[in-house]
């Protein structure tokens, strides 16, 4: 839901605003977007025709624009200014410097965790990622450790005092792999999968929301609408290859997302160079060029013995690649960005 | 899990094997695949490994080829003989006449629901089709009228004596569904929901399982090895159209999907031209393209008043375009089709 | 060029404007459509101004409307009556019965020729095709015979009564091609290659113009008007496969472009199921869907021996797949196809 | 062709070798790759037979492998040291600085020349661009201006000293466009023309070749060949964008292509950020990624005044946009680009 109030609305009818939308147990964002003042509110659905009934009597609304857009709340149209995505110490969002997310595809052992953690951790990384729920094209692939592996992951992340980002791929999960992660991440294969993007949509941790593979941005921005519009106001966006016809490399990684999201949106945008690569090599390049064209972040698998990685070890840095490549980045610190 | 038995294995060994597979809860096949004999065991994981270790001390069982074939349960390698799925009186497979589903998109009323499934049952239908659970690209689209459709959908084929087809979109409405439809259906956004998959291939109900828009047919046979893995025998797949880059169609139907399937795969063939066409002209022309072409039956969108509908309504055959599609149909009285 | 006339129109106005139009060097075509009676002159540019002068002065012209539509001269909205092209005895378009083109991708011997040219006449052929300047993705791969592959071509089609075609790569060979064609073949890869396109439209043998490999049906048909625009009327549209993700086929068969295309344009419609298939196998249905779905004939690649074929062997049929499939096809004899 | 030398091929046997190919009208490279010394022979193919019998017998030749890889000339296999194209005082190709083509699509007028080239020439560029002859999709469309075209072109270079580039479109206008350009460019829909490649491998200026909107990068490897092996040793390659389903941009820069091909190739390599983007705001962060990724330069669309540009008026750059691009660009002066 969107409201535009009257361009000299005070203070109090402000505040009245918020806490009418607030004690409709939504959460509440103000922007001024067009030349006017707009007050979203994030948040499922059962109270909100009486929630709309209210407003709509308020002097200070000038109409309720529900369908102004087709993704009010994930559009820049009304909320200009940037979302920057807090999570521990760090924020992801346009004007920080790029966040560094890496780790393994899959989380194996403690043995790797721990290793892979150190590397990220000691080498630039600012979040430390890997997955204990896989999904697999083949129902005979190693689908992860589950409960287990988010065991691993978080403790690993404690270790190095790194925050963790790891998968989820059903609804059911939602609570059990937050309650373990602070970032969950919706991959390419579930981004129109709406009863996730729901339940993630009631969580209380930041969402990396991954471009489908044959997903156009315009829904994407959909998609984001719909954990926008269950309630959670952190979701950060991410190109990760869509497919082509060119066998040459695993998914065509479309970088010109990045600045046409930035027009269409103000959520962190990512860029995850690993699965579109598909082998190692091609990593770095992408991932310089990722933040040349103006990306939030990097997503970049990452495996202290990639030989032996139970799932995508030809795409996976070893250590040493990592470094290299953190090496190579311009700008990390602070800064605004390649351009 | 697929077990290749010694060729002169006697009727009493045979049936030694497969009570110890429906005793460890999991479904039973035999063909002749390769010129040898094979037994699949369909189901779920639990009892598995203590069931591969009784099953490779029988004399009468050569080797377990569980990694044989990407998708051992799917391919027609090992189980060359076509499936025929039955719902009610109507078989669905190679071999028989071409089966045909149709009617609404969505369910929208009662006064709806009837008048389509009079025009489908009086007009050569099968199956009757109605989605209760929709899902939708934007969450302000109507999502369905849930349960409440279901009950709508079920009472009209009653009423006109077809078995019922509907979509499931998560893991835990499958049981809900299944109370009410005869055939479950998972759709193209969903290809890949492999939690969903694995509910679906341990509910008692066949499943339509439709190819993702970027899904490539190996991809297709993988997911269907994970409804079958899990227990479901009754697979059906269905073509509905691609993605390319060309804006004519809303989606590019691949009809050579339907004989490259039918070399991979012993499991019955279903067209859907209604999503690739986008606009009712092109149905029928598709749909007669899609037998010519080997299908074992279409899936097709009817509405009473395809101007009023909430979903989908420029692809929606009118009743009176669905009579004339259906009298222009050939060989629909048994017949060994096209080819 | 395209001219709205009077509606009372005398028949020696109609007269005048017809002689005007030939003595400038170009070719006419009458037709109604959009409730206006339509004449289009079909040519190249010279002294085009100096006519279009002359013709604006007569007052049976209401207006000379050149940029009416993208493509005025292929489009069915002035020229609602489908073309039929004559090629010998043949009839090619709508309401005639498919035509049968067959042939070896390339003419490799008077041998290969002559037998190839028998299975096709014998068996419902209609035109006998072979390549000889083939256009290849490798610069060492076989690029054809040339001239001596026309006159073995040419040869083998006299000896058993079919008209011939054949590809055409250049437009200085374009003389050369027709002094032996009767049709002129445009490949896929020289779709847009717009100076072929002017060449052959200065021809005087009808065009079979193929779709690019990720041409859109909007670009085929101004590829198309060039053709037209350059002076020849006899283009004809061939849907061969476009590029798609899935290499389970060579490309995908965009059948759907039948009927597409059929609301688009007055110009007869064939389908290539060979170069789609990329192997034997999928030819036939993929052949038979191709007619189910509309098309005004088949283009397909038939070869003596494939096994020893110097290019495209795999998708060639042999002479008795040849028969099978010709067997196998509804309504050959008149009638109006299958819907 | 390429020989293999024995690994201690004398300086006089050598001198020999080259001497041969040279007086058979061919062009000779010498390299190491693989562990062993190749001496490769560019151009056209009359004498090929007669010298390569004659080479077979000279003991310093160890093997010619025409056929060890499908493009042996194109291929790092033979030649690991990166080509550099010289054209004028530019040197083009890995480890120089990044060369900056720009100008308008197409050439317009004198004036419009003119200034282009005055604000390419004082703002960093390197070579001045501009269509004479235009492919355009409709026939209709502004198709250049022709040899006048070139004329204003080549002027408009001479006056600020920047060597130019220029499309061309037909075998038989090649000898006309080089007897003006600097540089020849063949363009995205006439990659796979043959009979171009050709003639532009016949022609003693260098070769900007585009990736065609569904080529593979093996069919461009393949297509670089096609001109390399008919003479012409100086060819460059340019991603320029393919085909995919989201219509966000134009077309999906597939910016792997630059270290995919880095591996394959010892050819230069471009991006033309330009005619993927379609609309200029997205032009600079996409030649900012080109750079980053690994390109040896770029061709940018510059345009003295868009808003009345005949062609592609959205995606050209404004003078001031093109100066803020190159004042954003890093590493422009000597440097060894961004990784």
């Amino acid at each position: 839901m969107i409201a535009r109030l009257k361009t000299d609305c005070s203070i109090r009818e402000r505040a009245e605003i918020v806490t009418l939308i607030e004690k409709a147990g939504l959460r509440v964002r103000i922007d001024r977007g067009g030349g006017s003042e707009w007050i979203g509110a994030f948040g499922s659905d059962a109270p909100r025709n009486e929630l709309l009934d209210t407003l709509r009597t308020l002097p200070a609304v000038l109409e309720i624009a529900r369908d102004a857009s087709p993704y009010p709340l994930a559009s820049r149209d009304y909320f200009p200014q940037s979302t920057r995505v807090r999570v521990g110490e760090v924020e992801i969002g346009e004007g920080t410097p790029p966040t560094l997310i890496a780790g393994p595809c899959a989380v194996e052992s403690r043995a790797q965790m721990r290793a892979a953690a150190r590397t990220v951790a000691e080498n630039g990384g600012h979040l430390l990622r890997g997955g204990a729920f896989k999904p697999r094209t083949s129902p005979y692939s190693f689908q992860g450790l589950g409960e287990a592996g988010l065991e691993l992951l978080a403790e690993a992340g404690r270790e190095v005092g790194l925050p963790v980002v790891t998968e989820v791929v059903a609804p059911e999960d939602v609570e059990l792999v937050a309650s373990y992660a602070d970032v969950l991440q919706i991959g390419a294969r579930n981004m129109q999968n709406f009863r996730l993007l729901q339940a993630a949509g009631r969580a209380t941790r930041p969402v990396i929301l991954k471009r489908g593979h044959a997903a156009t941005l315009d829904e994407l921005m959909h998609a984001a609408e719909y954990v926008l519009d269950a309630g959670n106001p952190d979701v950060i966006l991410c190109e990760r290859g869509i497919r082509s016809f060119d066998p040459a490399t695993r998914a065509t990684l479309d970088l010109a997302a990045v600045p046409v999201l930035r027009e269409l949106t103000h959520l962190p945008l990512l860029v995850d160079p690993s699965h579109a690569a598909g082998r190692r090599a091609l990593v770095p390049p992408l991932a310089r060029a990722a933040l040349a064209v103006g990306a939030d972040g990097l997503l970049v698998e990452v495996h202290p013995d990639p030989a032996s990685a139970l799932s995508d070890g030809p795409q996976a840095l070893t250590p040493d690649d990592w470094k290299a490549l953190v090496a190579s980045l311009p700008a990390l610190v602070g800064g605004s960005g390649a351009g």
